[in-house]
């Protein structure tokens, strides 16, 4: 049996080492097909290696196209897939280093071929010092510009979410003067809510960024085949070097063409085992697909590591012959702006209203440990509460110190449909260095409860 | 109306001012008998207070008597209730400063007296330097002791539970060498299992403590009213001071006396709404209760000041005419040595077996943060599924930066009775700074499934 996998990075490999788990070489052949240079990187972690807290691009790399192919995996790198035929089933590659055509028959495919950030007609611009930030070759690129003489000194970047943040505060650590262009009136508008968004936009200037809301840009400004400036209707930003955080699209022009089925959100349509919808002996996974938000029953597109990695693993179990599902998502992500931690899960006010649900909030200050112990940190938990039946439906979290990954508690009460009033009552974790004895997860519960009973 | 509350800390407290919220001073009096001279206070943050990490006594009073009774509850110190009587409806209280006897009338009666150390006969020395940790009072006696002249220099700490580790950790910090004895084979053995306790074990030895498991205490030796000595089967430890910590036991003589039905557990027998069983209008709550464990079914008791000030607050809205209920604990705990971090939910596979479980377990290495992030640390995590159903029966955590809190996540999964396979599932926040791509949780849920599947 032959199975091709499209993409070799987090869905990619995990799909093609479960599958190998389960089927030695005898059993199943594998072909991994990847554009890039790299495998299994931690795209995650490209922020954190440009600020200079990684110190090395190999420590991202979980594992190498030689790792892989000890372990029996055939990695084509420098390969771009530029076709599938479903009826012949096999795919059309390029070797882009010689120029070559591989045709690779299948039994299997998986398709993992990621996400690509959204790019404006003004920011095409090749070799410029414009960087999306999505591959390690994006990271290595921008690390590249970075170290040219003279230094850049400006950096302008575009779009407030996660990219958009850890980048600014990349920069800053790299002691460039930064600029965070933001069309929200806060940054993280589509992670968290206003109120907790200005926490974080407070943060952010208390580092030195400047951040500018509701921000639009015009073009880019280049000169001698570099950007010099960002241009926006309130005048003209130096900059030499612009990262993009514009959010990214699923990459499925191939599927497409070949005739996978995307839905709403533009990824790619599967069923639970991660097998596309009506096509037998295909899969897909990671940021290229589609799943569903189990507080909405709607489809999402999350493109995250943790996701991708997971649906890796479901498509190359069942591939292998074993039984896994991918259930959903409820919303849970993570980060951090220097020592402020951001979190949430389940669904942002806007996003419940959007939905169709009544809701009620609630927010309370706390302290990640009891207020008399050293380190205790000011921290905030915001709920959101069915009306009527209290339904958990998101929670946001910002803090120092241990705040954020409380955040997962709340994403196994999402998870499971718990109610903030049943919440009131969960048995946590307490001892003075770790939450007060009320934790603030309970503190918000409460709250939330009263807010719950108050809409009756 | 009126409300007598027998003991003026977590849950005693918290039912009066609970009970204050919904019923105002014209609809409800309240008087509170506490015997000791504080209210309201975090006794879990003594050893810290002792080891220096918290500075002031005061820091640890949430909540003073003045406040209370500004708020309107008449709280009588040093008072000592002697007697209940459930057909005059009245308590019979000593003043311990003046002599002097109270008689009050209660419509609604709280018990909540707490629990109290245990204490073998050979330890029943006053002012000798003995101490059990369970009252700010008794706080305060070994800081005086502690800053005698000449100074203390060994301390023997027995037993190896929390507040037997926090103190050995305390004395440490203090600057004393200390010994601790524990019966069992190494410290925390009701609290984890063995494999983890060795961790604990390891490094409380890294710390300079000596720790003796396996230990026998034969009785203490005195000199001129001091202590001395712990004599053991194995010789004689120097010991200037002695810090017990042999667990609590409810105190419920008081209780006993006047009819309120105890269980097995020796705690005072509840419903969900912390109503006494089979009588109207007395409740109980806090540290001299048993409660419900939602993993066996069986009456357990837990006495930490979490489950208390729950229990006072659900008591003190059913007083004031509201509806809440406490469901009963799935046994979460946490605490650390030194920076070892230590937590567990549900059961241990001890106690998983005597409550008849067939179980797997599964323990793995992992992180606390991407490998390559830098402050990542050794995380390990245990879990215990129940053979074939897969459902989660317990989880343990030992490890260092943030490890510990996680265990709420588990805490609520099994509040949830998840399976471990659905648990491979869970949608949990991932950023480098705070978890690697696979939480450590979901590893260990991946690895149980597994030996769930191969207990079919």
């Amino acid at each position: 049996m032959k199975l091709v996998v499209i993409g070799g990075d987090a869905a990619g490999m995990s799909a093609a080492s479960q599958a190998r788990k389960r089927l030695g070489p005898d059993e199943l052949s594998i072909v991994v097909f990847e554009r890039g240079h790299f495998t299994s990187y931690s795209a995650c972690g490209i922020p954190y290696w440009i600020g200079g807290a990684v110190d090395d691009r190999d420590k991202l790399v979980a594992r190498t196209p030689e790792e892989h192919r000890k372990a029996g995996i055939d990695v084509r790198l420098g390969h771009e897939v530029v076709g599938i035929d479903l009826d012949r089933r096999e795919v059309l590659a390029h070797n882009l280093d010689d120029g070559g055509e591989v045709r690779q028959p299948f039994d299997h495919l998986v398709y993992a071929a990621g996400a690509t950030p959204v790019m404006p007609e003004w920011a095409r611009v090749r070799d410029a010092g414009v960087f999306g930030v999505q591959t390690l070759g994006d990271g290595e690129a921008i690390h590249a510009w970075l170290d040219r003489k003279p230094e850049p000194r400006n950096a302008v970047v575009i779009g407030g979410g996660y990219i958009g943040v850890e980048m600014a505060e990349a920069m800053v650590l790299r002691g460039l003067k930064v600029t965070l262009l933001d069309k929200a009136p806060q940054p993280m508008g589509k992670t968290v809510d206003p109120d907790m968004g200005a926490l974080v936009q407070k943060s952010m200037r208390g580092l030195g960024i400047e951040v500018v809301t509701d921000a639009h840009v015009d073009g880019l400004e280049t000169e001698g085949g570099r950007v010099r400036a960002v241009v926006t209707p309130d005048g003209t930003l130096p900059a030499d070097v612009v990262v993009l955080g514009l959010g990214v699209r699923p990459n499925t022009a191939l599927a497409k063409e070949a005739g996978l089925p995307v839905g709403s959100t533009g990824g790619i349509r599967t069923d639970l085992r991660m097998r596309v919808e009506g096509l037998e002996g295909v899969w897909a996974a990671g940021d290229c697909v589609e799943t569903q938000h189990l507080l909405t029953g709607r489809p999402v597109h999350v493109p995250l590591g943790t996701h991708a990695n997971k649906q890796g693993r479901v498509a190359g179990i069942n591939i292998g012959g074993g039984y896994a599902t991918f259930p959903g998502v409820i919303g849970t992500a993570v980060t951090k702006v220097c020592d402020l931690e951001v979190a949430r899960t389940g669904l942002t006010s806007k996003e419940a209203h959007a939905a169709g649900y009544s809701f009620v909030t609630a927010t309370v200050d706390s302290t990640s440990r009891a207020g008399y112990y050293p380190g205790a940190e000011l921290m905030t938990v915001k709920l959101i509460a069915e009306r009527r039946t209290g339904l958990l439906l998101g929670a946001q979290i910002v803090g120092r110190n241990e705040a954020a990954k409380r955040i997962d508690a709340l994403a196994v009460a999402a998870w499971n449909r718990m109610t903030v009033e049943e919440m009131t009552a969960l048995d946590l974790s307490y001892a003075p260095p770790f939450a007060p004895v009320w934790d603030p997860v309970l503190i918000a519960a409460r709250k939330a409860t009263e807010a719950v009973h108050a809409s009756l």
